[in-house]
């Protein structure tokens, strides 16, 4: 790819009290970073400088204007918006405070208005903490919320990845026993439809999307489970007849695998667990979030701010990078709905 | 090891008219197999040599004594006790017969006398299938079940075990909903005592067992699912004032990953799916089933006859190996209780 051609990535410095600037730091001293994407980081010069000197990484902090015009591309700079907000002598790292909770959102904010802008075509995020947000009176508890917010999104639509193996989520923070009850045809009929646009909205969707089922063996018939038969099979039929390519249910315990070696574009799981435990167990620091739905490519890292380890040198880059791979793999394809 | 040294492990060679003698001569034809024991086949000459002749491996099919007095214990050769079963050329590879379903029991009652007579320490069994060992007239429905009634044991219990992930299962072919229901302290506190003892069993005993959550992040203090905190939480206490090592519950999402990479010595999940998923999306071929309880160890495959693709070569011998690899590694550690 061309070096003009590389996407703009946008990256949110995180919760400056958390690993956010350490391992951003760490991603983009790495060169492969520079071959996938034009990468631009928004946050404070302060931070990341004082990171960077105990980290003694071999990476120019380079603050550039907010239309990008006077960035430099190439491996060894980091191009920084620098937000300079007032007191962060006051941060005390590894700890929740109003003032790294706002600096955290004011960074995304940032991030939303270059891709709103057309500057950048896709972000990938690094973690904020809820409490920090919460003292930062933010009225959201997480980044799905704010970008919806901000981009006046109804409900976008995660979709886990791993080593190719991509997830969508039926239900997320309920009891299992809820989840069962979720199982509806109605409700796995519409999340059908919206995963077979987010996988068009990737432009993956080359082969079928996949329902996992919620009893072992799928059920065997409604030998232990009917769910399969009265709401996962009718769904499937339903969406089929629509002209949506999806199979299904395939018993969990081989459908992953099954999309993992390529034969499906991605699962539909039915539970929290379901995906995570596929996810997570296949390949725990290389599974990433992607938000999609919003006007512009979403992708972070699925960890959190790690306040206890914070400042301290010790953390994985490797979500991160991988977080930035998959923004730039995406954000050439990615088609707003 | 000293060649003499080398545990003996019987292989039944599973019902005739599926893939078993097909992946137990391409297994047997590794090197590295002959390395780790001193595999003995249970079968039938005649379906072998008829199989061996269509692979083209290089083996040679000995035919050796009850006693295993005349065994080669070299690369190169397949010992086997041949039952000489009658009737043989009526076989119909491919298809569900009451005489392969004859054969694969007689099999695995050969095994088990060997191992009942000390001639053997340890069984790889290959696949059976369950509707020819209803046409046999078989009173029972798998391996476990014949295994449990040859030894005179009560309940056998299963591990799965991949790539060092040792799991466990609460309960297994139940409704997800029945499972939910079975999550009781008592149940938990049982099945604790018992993993430990299994992998005690198996001198591996090193780390805590780990007790899988079985809401999203184990519940979140109540917030979503209350099983935590009024089953799992209270068996988990009981357990460790017995003075058992265990941990617990620990979230789904991340503590097959942590057993994996070596932080517990294994996992007890509360479902199926729980631990099917995470076993299989791991390393779908390498999932291997042991049988623990008996008064010898038992390692299988995880897969069944395959008969769509029986007597073409095509069928992978990848779970083979590792359950006799599984088999070999366990052996002389197992010590029956």
């Amino acid at each position: 790819m061309q070096k003009n051609e590389r996407p703009v990535i946008a990256i949110p410095m995180g919760d400056p009290n958390g690993i956010g600037p350490e391992i951003v730091l760490k991603a983009l001293s790495e060169a492969a970073v520079h071959e996938w994407c034009r990468p631009v980081v928004i946050g404070d010069a302060y931070c990341l400088a004082r990171t960077l000197a105990d980290l003694s990484l071999p990476l120019h902090l380079h603050t550039i204007n907010n239309d990008l015009s006077d960035a430099h591309f190439q491996p060894g700079f980091l191009n920084l918006i620098d937000l300079s907000h007032r007191g962060l002598e006051n941060l005390e790292i590894g700890t929740v405070q109003a003032l790294s909770g706002r600096c955290a959102m004011d960074y995304i904010e940032k991030a939303v208005e270059l891709a709103q802008n057309g500057l950048a075509t896709a972000i990938a995020t690094t973690p904020i903490n809820k409490e920090s947000l919460r003292a930062a009176q933010v009225p959201h508890i997480g980044h799905t919320e704010i970008l919806a917010d901000l981009t006046g999104t109804y409900d976008p639509l995660t979709l886990f990845e791993t080593n190719g193996l991509r997830v969508f989520f039926l239900s997320r923070h309920v009891s299992l026993r809820m989840a069962c009850d979720l199982v509806t045809r109605e409700r796995v009929s519409e999340m059908i439809r919206r995963c077979c646009a987010a996988l068009s909205q990737l432009q993956v969707m080359d082969k079928d999307l996949a329902v996992a089922g919620l009893n072992p063996h799928s059920g065997e018939h409604g030998l232990f489970g009917d769910e399969e038969m009265t709401a996962i099979e009718p769904a499937v039929a339903a969406c089929r007849a629509e002209g949506l390519p999806v199979t299904g249910p395939v018993s969990a315990d081989s459908v992953f695998h099954m999309a993992h070696i390529g034969r499906f574009s991605g699962v539909l799981s039915l539970y929290h667990d379901q995906g995570h435990i596929a996810t997570k167990t296949l390949d725990f620091e290389r599974t990433i979030s992607l938000t999609l739905g919003l006007p512009f490519l979403r992708t972070s890292v699925d960890h959190g701010t790690a306040l206890d380890i914070a400042g301290k040198g010790l953390a994985s880059a490797v979500s991160m990078i991988e977080a930035i791979r998959l923004a730039a793999r995406y954000a050439p394809l990615y088609r707003p709905l």
